[in-house]
Order: C-alpha cells, then sequence, then structure tokens
C-alpha cells in the first residue's frame, strides 16, 4: 500500500531504525489514538523552527544564547570543545563538569573534504583569546579525525597561556578485556596510571 | 530545553524506541534538511485519514476492499485467520500463501477482558458458513491467548464441513537447540515430523 509504505521509508531514514523496526512503528502509529500522531507529527514538523544554535558555544538553544552560556556560577576557567551539539548533552548529563563549552560542528576530516575552515574554530580561538580560560579541554571523539582536530588546536594555542587536555581513552568502566578492541586496549596500556601516584 | 524533550519523549513512546534511541533521532532531526522533516510530519499525522480496515477481512486497505479480498485469482478455499492486520503483511511477504485472510484484531486474553466478542469471530464464522473454504488456517501466535483463541474458533467449527488446522510450532529454522526455551522444545517434540514418512 502506496502511503503504509511512504511511512515506512520515512521512519526507516532516521538514525537507528531498520526496515522492520519502521514496520512495526508504522503499524503501531496506524492503529493508536490519532490525537497522539497529530501531537508526534507536528513535533517533527516544527524542531527546527524551536531550536537554534547559541550565538556563543554553537550548542543548541531556544533563545539567542544557551543555559550554560548564560550561567554566570559556572567556572569560568574552563572550556570543553566537543564536535556535536548533543555532546554537551551528554557532558551536562553526567553531571561532572561545571565550565562553559564550545561546539566545532564536526571535525577535520580530509577525506570527507571538511577541514579546519568549516569548523568553527576561528570562533574557539577568539573566544580563548579574549576570556579568562586557563584550560581547553578537548573533548573530541576519540577517533582518528577527533585526535587530529585535538592535535590541530593544540598547535593553534601553543603560544598562549591556556593549558589543552584531551578526555582520557582506555578500557571502558564495566568493561572486559577478553573483547576490547586492539586499539583502544594499547592506548589504555600508553595511558596506565600508576597505582602509588594516586 | 522543553521543545527537545517534548520531541524525545513523543520518540520514545514509539515501539522498539528507548530513550537513549529517541535522544539520538531528536539530535538527527534537528539537524538535517527540514523538508524531511516536514515530509515525515505529514506522513506520520495523516496515515490514519489514508488507511482503513477491509470491509472483509479487516486486513489495513486505502480503499473499501483490501487488493487481496478483491483478487479474484486466489484460493478460494483458503481462509487464514490471524491476530493482527501487520500479520497479513508478513505472511503476504514470504510468499508461500494464495489464499484469503481474515483478521481478528486481536485474540482471547480474560486477563485483559478481551472475549471472543470483542474479536470479529462472529464475521469469520458468517463468512465460512456462506463461503466455498474448506480449510481455515488458524494463524494466531503461539501464545496462550492465540492457542485459546485457535481452539474456541475450532470448536464453534466442529459441525461445519471446513477443516481447522494451526500453524506449526517448533525450532525456528537456523535455530539452536542449546538457546531454544522449554516450552518451544516440548512443542517441537511433541509435533515431531517421522522422517520417513516424508
Amino acid at each position: 500500500m502506496r502511503s503504509i509504505d511512504e511511512l515506512i521509508r520515512g521512519l526507516s531514514r532516521l538514525p537507528g531504525v531498520g526496515n522492520k523496526s519502521a514496520s512495526r512503528i508504522a503499524y503501531h502509529l496506524i492503529q493508536r489514538d490519532v490525537r497522539d500522531n497529530h501531537l508526534l507529527g507536528e513535533l517533527i514538523s516544527t524542531i527546527q523552527d524551536k531550536i537554534r544554535l547559541c550565538d556563543v558555544c554553537g550548542s543548541f538553544t531556544e533563545g539567542q544564547i544557551c543555559d550554560v552560556c548564560q550561567d554566570p556560577h559556572r567556572d569560568h576557567t574552563l572550556i570543553c570543545v566537543v564536535e556535536q551539539p548533543q555532546d554537551v548533552f551528554t557532558i551536562e548529563a553526567s553531571g561532572v563538569y561545571n565550565g562553559y563549552y564550545h561546539v566545532l560542528h564536526g571535525a577535520i576530516s580530509p577525506l570527507d573534504g571538511i577541514g579546519p575552515d568549516q569548523l568553527t574554530i576561528g570562533q574557539l580561538i577568539e573566544r580563548i583569546t579574549t576570556g579568562d580560560f586557563s584550560e581547553v579541554i578537548l573533548a573530541m571523539n576519540p577517533t582518528e579525525e577527533g585526535d587530529t582536530t585535538a592535535m590541530y588546536i593544540t598547535h593553534l594555542l601553543r603560544s598562549s597561556r591556556v593549558t589543552t587536555s584531551r578526555l582520557a581513552s582506555g578500557l571502558p568502566v564495566g568493561g572486559d578485556l577478553e573483547y576490547t578492541d586492539k586499539v583502544t586496549l594499547a592506548r589504555s596500556l600508553r595511558g596506565r596510571i600508576r597505582m602509588s601516584d594516586q
């Protein structure tokens, strides 16, 4: 049926939704309270009208400047650089960080044609040179692109007074040596922490 | 952020979509081409206007009578009884069945307050007594509710000229004895097939 097929096709383009899940969702949509469909359809159609990027850090916000950037009680000496806006929410949800953020909107990836100019690295350097930050935490993903971007930014900041740091990479807590890939294992060995120092 | 939270909540009510997948989908929606969101939102909002239940079998259709019921070239002696409209699509996709269908829209479940009168069992009996069917394939799920419903319908048809059958239950093809639950294993033992007969 054309209308069901169209709906399944549209749903299966969402991340993590395969063809089978899309069918299951479509049949559910056909049979549930129609008001729930009107509400969800409206939320999806209009989400981009309600959300924009923060003028300061580039994270998602409903206003002009996001809640974090507007909060004067956070640690003014720390800025955490992430690839995507959703990374801000992930770190906020962990509750272990109290500084500010900067969203690059990607990572340097020559193969994908993404160089430093396509990212917000210029704005980051501007914020660091005019702000009070003393440490830049480079929280890009532990991938080749993330590492390249971290090295590039560290290089740009080599003559400034700020220190740069990178999130530790290694075994996930609760993980199992047996199921850890070689690269992660190599990193966790290189980055090993002396017990006697703690 | 209220609008993102609302969207995540709406998405996480879809079957098979947990809170983490819903977040991932929401962030994707915020960042992709807005026209894709307008299209998907419209498809979800309007799907129930386009789809109705077939007057004959109770499956989904865009018209008054579904394609299967309208097809004169199918096997008029066979009717396959299923719980849900989507079961029709699953069986059709297998390509191994060429008869007609009847959708019960559920199964007898006293605990959930669903008795025979809440299902389309009356219409099924009517179709069988007035039609040319010689076999009724009871393709309800191999659950207690499905079994109860199958037994109930078989009982209703005991004095009619049609034979009733039930889908074979047992090990899934490609499955593994070691990982098969006890009930399935018991059924596959009870329903064992003599190799010498084949």
